[in-house]
């Protein structure tokens, strides 16, 4: 007897897993926000009655990275993950990359294809990536995640001229997951579009695909790539599981999860983090804008490898223009509170809207 | 008490590990030769006695590709697998590729770097990638697999001249693994140098990397990418494998391997495959030299999709010459038939060299 749970949702759902468990019951569960949000509490009841979650198609169906990092990587200290784990993001940033489209037109054709949920906000906001990768991280590092702390920014913000000019330096924009830990045992853990190099192999996911790439101090490189979602890739990792569930059932044996296994685990503050930077700004298109912008940066000690302004072919007129800026690494706190002292100057008529540059 | 075994040979290691199962000992092995010669006894031993094998490091030690293939695939009628098994090879074809090294210089080159053993026989022959494909095939379709019966060729035929030339028409070389399920049921199963399009994810797998790309029904294209061999992802495997064994000691549980479980399966004979090919001859230097082999192809109804002449630059006025066509896809067993046809031409002075051009 096992409770295979694959509706949306929290609460119910909450209270259907929690009433399986307690009634000895395994469970087999696809719900990502459910296990992101409140799988502390539902491992808690596994482990106390004795009963197994399974959740291999909580994260990117057609591939098994839960299998992967709870046993095939039980060995390793795994120093990195970094992925494209959600497929409709990947499929809009896409064909804005390759057919032009801009973020609605791509969007509105995920949509048609069946790509994308009528409502797409978790898809497009970064959300449904997030829960995956707390997950991923909770597994690999065993303390609990507090979804509020993580930062996750969605592909909303992605507009054609970013991409045009993440092409012509020789990037590819993704929404990517990281998840690092640093030498101080702090988690770096966040979600946001990126700019990664055309060359490396995250560059050549495509479409609806997700894949994961590990970097364990053992195994060394590796990269999991397949079907993020749809039918039939969720009941490949669901028939797995329900094979797990059912021989566990006839041979109980010690089920897995995410307890905590680590005393002292903590996020790294976002603040914290670094990497490069693209920056865009909506800037009064007059002289001194750069110098002006450029001062402020190098007050703060922060250098620019490159700045460019394209020209709105619609409107080479406008009074208002975009004006990307290419940054150094800095913290990202730094970054954060050098933009508020930009957005007060007189020429800059928006927040500016930042990108990763991920060295990967 | 747990034997670990990952001594090299075939003979002694059988009665090491048979020795263990009758004794009820789990054993760990990344032998491959030896379960790819003798795994059926072997896992009927293990049967008999009620006793696990585990060979995760039997087969790409940094990617977990016996876990998911036996456990996350269960689901899955797994209709292809294509993979790129042995780093040296890799890494060889790789350097003949970037830095234009002959084969002699390249396979140096991996002996220096510690990438190839001092007798490289089984890497460059193709029988290590051979032995690690049975294994994979063997567990996705279940039938006992004769190694005498599987087409192996290696890579110590590949010349610059056919580097060359593939890269020229957007081609990559690499040593490739082809298990693929027909519709009647017949397994093919083949390893030889390839070229595969530069697009492709595998053209992708750099240097020592492994990779294995697989297609099941449900959960539709995957691939797994990692170290292939090494001290330390191999210990990687060992470790996962010796945590499942422990488990297994104290819980027994229903343990897995080939055991066949497929009554009618077969392989596909290799003259029965077919893709397109690349053929390189050494021909006399004269005129009609392509019309006399064109000819023949075209008897035979074998389409020519491209000829080509390189002029060797260090005897640019030599009597002999390569001569390379691209064939259109058609039997091997016909090809086969047909290039012993054109042998026999005056002009042709020695076995033509075939490579496939696989689509993937």
């Amino acid at each position: 007897d096992i409770v295979v749970e694959l509706i949306g949702g929290t609460r119910d759902a909450f209270d259907i897993v929690a009433a399986a468990l307690r009634a000895h019951k395994p469970v087999v569960t696809g719900n990502k926000a459910l296990l992101a949000e409140r799988g502390i509490e539902l491992f808690s009841l596994s482990r106390e009655h004795d009963t197994p979650i399974h959740f291999e198609a909580a994260v990117a169906g057609g591939i098994p990275i839960i299998k992967t990092v709870q046993e095939s990587f039980i060995g390793n200290r795994i120093h990195s993950m970094t992925g494209i784990i959600n497929g409709t993001s990947n499929y809009i940033l896409e064909r804005m990359t390759t057919a032009g489209l801009d973020f609605q037109a791509a969007l509105s054709e995920a949509q048609q294809l069946g790509y994308a949920e009528a409502d797409p906000a978790l898809d497009v906001n970064g959300w449904d990536a997030a829960h995956k990768a707390i997950l991923l991280a909770t597994l690999a590092y065993g303390f609990p995640i507090d979804p509020t702390r993580v930062h996750v920014a969605g592909i909303e913000q992605v507009r054609p001229i970013d991409i045009e000019f993440a092409t012509r330096l020789g990037y590819v924009v993704k929404l990517l997951a990281v998840i690092r830990e640093q030498p101080d045992g702090a988690v770096e853990l966040r979600l946001q579009p990126s700019f990664i190099a055309k060359s490396h192999i995250l560059a050549s996911v495509h479409g609806v695909f997700n894949a994961v790439a590990v970097h364990g101090d053992a195994a060394g490189e590796s990269l999991f790539y397949g079907r993020g979602a749809g039918q039939d890739p969720t009941a490949s990792s669901v028939v797995a599981d329900l094979v797990e569930a059912a021989r566990s059932l006839r041979l109980p044996e010690g089920h897995r999860g995410f307890l905590p296994y680590r005393e002292n685990g903590r996020l790294l503050p976002v603040e914290d983090t670094e990497t490069a930077y693209y920056v865009r700004f909506d800037v009064t298109d007059r002289p001194g804008v750069i110098a002006e912008i450029a001062r402020v940066l190098a007050e703060a000690g922060i250098g620019i490898s490159g700045t460019h302004s394209p020209v709105n072919p619609e409107s080479p007129d406008a009074d208002f223009v975009d004006m990307v800026f290419l940054l150094h690494t800095c913290r990202f706190g730094r970054l954060q509170e050098t933009l508020s002292e930009i957005e007060k100057l007189d020429c800059v008529n928006s927040s500016p809207v930042v990108f990763r540059i991920e060295k990967l």
